[in-house]
């Protein structure tokens, strides 16, 4: 016991020097960027990514796309329309076979065109940035109709999103996500 | 010596306190993405950002597009077709300055538009999931034939890849990419 | 004082162990790509990620993408010609209320569409080296007028930038970047 006490101060003040220099060091790394970790920004990074398959495959009935959410996170439209919650979010995207569908790419939507090999939504410039709760972010996003083979390929449309991100137990999450259509001049 | 026993015991117990310390804070990076680091995220997004200068440049007789592959890799085709091993995989990309070359960009292919400074692939989206052995991952493909100064350009085609990375003592690298072009509908 | 030089030692070797184990671990992610950190990775991706936005609203009368450079840095245009220093970054950018405005999106460039809305500049497949006195990259960059709603959009030209790094007090900055146009064929 006597020999215990005797290194466990020593044994206590060297780990806990080690500690400081391991908070230091990671301290750094968070002035530079705030307080999200190189992982933290992977994550949020890989949940963007994620985005467009669960939103142009529609798959599992649209909660693929819904659980990328908070349970009550919200997707503003580009008219300014609310789409909220689980069970909304999980409709916005759901596949309907029954949907009319043109046989070729056009410069508007057409849900009907969603699928299980349908690529439309391509993001980029992902901005991240730490905020009270979480982090925000902003991307970049150009709305392809891209042919099947044989066909021709349009640009539909495009703009960008704003996000706020929360970190659950289950991962990083969209706490919102808003669309911002492209609008040229001041 | 017995000096030196006397501080061993508490200088070892002190650096294993804060080594552990380190491996509870890594750990917990590897606990919320599996079993990647952040520096495999990044060197596999450099991975795949690679590509792409690989291909539309043709560079090195196609070997910089082949060396990106494991030597036993795979490119499977949009047609199913499988490219495979060094070889192939630099045929497939390298220049061939006798290819009939179109005056201006195509809806589709051409392999004489491929060189120093042509930029064709562009790659978004980018999925990474630990995956025995390795990792696997997804991205969206546009393929645009950008025109030359005073040309008009064009959306050729695209879809998703669909890959499978390994760590090799080079790096990570691809053991297989397959692209699947986009199809609209169900 | 003799108690305090007694446990002093041991704790000091025991940090210092705990600290050479720390280097270690993040000497090993530098071995592994060069003399870059997964954040300085990180905060290059953001830096360029950023830029596009400064671009394409022209916020702040320019400074806002005059400040993603270095005071002496940068830009080269696709014809050579260099736009060097904080003033002349931003005027290249600024605003202009008083431009002709193209009434719809149009295959060349058009600076009186520039504006806080306005989406323009896509950039993708980032690729980052360490290099001495800090990094190099470059992306591909396809340059999309997106039309108002209701208007379609085009495609209007794009290539490659080619970027120099550095580190400074204020974080990652482009020394230079420079906008290589796609050309096609050998």
């Amino acid at each position: 016991m006597g020999h215990l006490r005797e290194w466990a101060l020593p044994a206590i003040v060297g780990a806990a020097i080690g500690a400081i220099g391991l908070v230091v060091v990671h301290g750094q790394q968070r002035n530079a960027s705030g307080t999200l970790t190189s992982m933290d920004y992977i994550e949020i990074q890989q949940l963007v990514s994620r985005y467009p398959y669960a939103l142009d495959t529609g798959a599992e009935g649209g909660y693929t796309y819904a659980d990328l959410f908070t349970p009550d996170g919200v997707f503003i439209r580009a008219s300014g329309a609310r789409v909220e919650g689980r069970e909304a979010l999980a409709r916005l995207v759901r596949l309907n076979p029954q949907a009319p569908r043109r046989s070729a790419p056009g410069p508007s939507f057409d849900p009907g065109r969603r699928g299980p090999m349908y690529t439309s939504h391509f993001i980029t410039n992902h901005v991240i940035e730490p905020a009270p709760g979480g982090a925000v972010g902003k991307e970049y996003l150009v709305i392809l109709d891209l042919g099947d083979p044989g066909q021709t390929s349009v640009v539909q449309q495009g703009g960008h999103y704003e996000d706020v991100y929360v970190k659950t137990a289950r991962g990083w999450r969209f706490k919102s996500r808003q669309m911002i259509q492209s609008r040229a001049g001041t």
